[in-house]
């Protein structure tokens, strides 16, 4: 039995998805900006993805522009917005994604301000009230942390961006989110919104942003008017298609899906009761994502631990997936960013589900992680 | 019988292509940066493919890096490595990936020399030694133009620009080239590459570039340290392998496939013989690429064809997919660079061929393009 507990790094594609993938290689190959038929009838079949997945976020198909990742949304979002003189606020501990293109945008003379995390993974509304100014371009916030699965209030947030400046946007990195909560750009004022597929049993190599109407920027990759000219390069229809299948599946399963991980991420955080000396870095309650549970097992080191399960077939992970090979040298910097001990840092591990694993892998898991710290503890 | 002649905007994926995205998605859906077993066995995969791609163009598996495409690859080699006060030299005729990238690093202060090609779409390598200046850190010349085929000589080129500055690195579009003419970037002293898979019955949204070892580029999308760190966000495997099967397929068949592209371009031309006042743009000579048969109908507008063809179910082009929309209205830039009569100019069809194509295809295309011209000129 292998037991996928990784779901945040990437999921494994719905059988749908696959079989979408196919059929879009098959019979919508034509180029959708070419002039003739096969061309139109890819650029229907485009328009029909781009329209489904804006009403999934309550927006119109003109503010939806495709892209080959999240990543590549939220470095579109924010070089595209920003010029020099410009201020961004964000927080410490948002994706790489985020970070390192804050860390560009510095050194051309945009001003950013990092908003703590307390503990809990939680931003203080009032510091980000106090932190926005009139040179107050963009705030980027995500909406569900990928490690720790706190979850922001991004309606407070948005209503908060907007009563107190009515130049500053609102990004929002949903790549966790999308799917598993319910987003709606209107209600929540949200300006700009990252989403990637293959976190939802979707293709990997697509993603979409939102973008309001009115706002322009500045495009990544330039060449031709592919997406309103904000993004060259022939259109990956096969890909857009996986995407809108599984975004069908997983929101209409929302709920349903929402409520078995609420309950397996309960399960297991009952069972972990019977292991001492542990930290639950997100409790079950309505601020943590259910399908992220994150906990430090004192005493071990987290890399040590993953592989003894993994060699058990349980698959889990020290951090996110895109900062793995850094984080399990130096720790987590989402963790660190929690200002926890050095103990729970370097201790922490990441169990993310999907609706498709079943109580029986979590007592399959317990089983395997009190053999596995009985042996890493033994002396201590 | 659908007539596809629009294989330089893009191609049907072989069905083995189509299989072998299919079995990724099921069987390497794990994230190559994770830490656990699916995503080594995912990470081993993605080293085969890039060992094997690099072998394609005889470099070695750590200058291969892979992007969503060719309009990316070309973005990034551009714009990662020129820098204020640089100097470019490239060509009138460029894909627009290449020419609004241009736009772009000039307005940040990058002087750019744009090569004039003559009427047969040629470059002079006197010009070109005569622009090469102490500042010129890069020449950027695709292979095949898309539009009307024309080869330049990269081995040459390559030649004369390291025999006239050791500052100049020298990148080739090799989009429209890639898997038909052989590439050997050590023998052609190329120093960075462009490849994308679509356009040689490989998947959308995935393609890749060569960039000589020691040489170090500024990544246009950051966060996680994918690629090395060159080019951020979850590796897109299914693809990737999908570009490794369409390119074993393609360079297996190589030369197969250009005589038998040599025989239908020549068939075709024979043919046309028998209708008057047009012009081959793209002549069957070594200097052109054999896929690709650019022809003016004097008298009649390219668009107006292209839907007579069309609705005969035979699929062509006015230009490349990309400006597609704008060349109708303005004429195709590419051909304009050649200098060509505005009735030339506002005429010109690209059929654009792979080695599926047959001479039936071209008996029924050439039949149907009589009727129409003889409709379209009636009166003149």
């Amino acid at each position: 039995m292998e037991i996928y507990f990784d779901n945040s790094a990437t999921t494994k594609p719905y059988d749908e998805v696959i079989n979408e993938v196919c059929v879009s290689m098959k019979e919508f190959f034509g180029n959708p900006s070419s002039l003739h038929k096969l061309g139109v009838k890819s650029e229907k079949r485009l328009t029909e993805s781009r329209e489904y997945l804006a009403s999934t976020i309550s927006a119109s198909k003109d503010e939806i522009y495709f892209t080959s990742s999240g990543s590549e949304a939220n470095n579109l979002m924010l070089k595209g917005l920003l010029k020099p003189g410009h201020h961004l606020i964000t927080t410490a501990f948002e994706h790489q994604s985020i970070l390192k293109t804050c860390i560009e945008l510095e050194e051309k003379g945009v001003e950013v301000t990092y908003l703590d995390v307390d503990e809990n993974g939680m931003i203080s509304l009032e510091d980000l009230r106090k932190s926005i100014c009139k040179n107050t371009v963009l705030v980027s916030i995500m909406h569900v942390n990928n490690e720790i699965g706190s979850i922001q209030n991004i309606e407070e947030i948005g209503k908060l961006i907007k009563e107190t400046s009515s130049r500053a946007k609102f990004h929002v990195d949903a790549v966790q989110s999308y799917g598993k909560l319910p987003i709606d750009v209107k209600k929540m004022n949200i300006d700009m919104l990252s989403v990637t597929a293959h976190k939802i049993h979707g293709p990997k190599g697509i993603g979409f942003c939102y973008l309001k109407k009115g706002l322009v920027l500045n495009s990544l990759i330039k060449g031709g008017s592919q997406e309103k000219g904000m993004r060259a390069g022939t259109e990956n229809l096969p890909a857009i298609m996986g995407l809108q299948k599984a975004a069908e599946i997983t929101i209409s399963g929302r709920d349903e899906n929402y409520n078995k991980a609420w309950a397996l991420k309960g399960y297991m955080i009952e069972k972990l009761e019977g292991i001492k000396d542990i930290r639950i870095n997100s409790p079950i309650t309505n601020d943590y994502s259910p399908y992220i549970l994150n906990v430090s097992f004192r005493g071990v080191r987290a890399e040590t631990l993953l592989h003894l399960l993994e060699s058990e077939d349980i698959y889990v992970s020290t951090g996110s997936a895109c900062t793995s090979k850094t984080s399990v040298v130096h720790g987590s910097y989402v963790i660190k960013s929690l200002k926890l001990s050095n103990k729970d840092i370097e201790s922490a591990i990441r169990f993310s589900f999907s609706g498709e694993n079943t109580k029986e892998e979590i007592d399959k898991t317990i089983e395997v992680l009190q053999k596995s710290l009985m042996f890493l503890r033994r002396g201590k």
